[in-house]
């Protein structure tokens, strides 16, 4: 499965904000993020940068 | 391998843009896609959504 790990960064932290992400809907007030297991989260946050193949995407929060 | 093939949406045209994306940058000019194989794109495009698991990245142009 090729779902992927949601990091939010702020300053020098890393926190991981959700497991296992399938998909991922932004839009100009911030993200939607839902993972494999239906699980759903809504983030003032936008894509920083993503490695899919290490499974992972880095958000920071919008301003 | 958990790369995505990245599409470009218009009206209601879907063209495959890049195969195998491993990295995603998004800035506010456009978002820079490179391949497993290291091929480098940018394209004047934002993220619309993202289907991990289908390995599918949907962009929509930039007006």
């Amino acid at each position: 499965m090729c779902e992927a790990n949601a990091y939010l960064i702020e300053g020098s932290e890393t926190q991981l904000i959700m497991e296992s992400v399938d998909t991922v809907e932004p839009d100009e007030n911030g993200i939607s993020l839902v993972s494999i297991f239906g699980e759903q989260k809504f983030l003032k946050a936008r894509i920083r940068s993503m490695a899919l193949v290490d499974h992972k995407i880095y958000l920071e929060k919008l301003e």
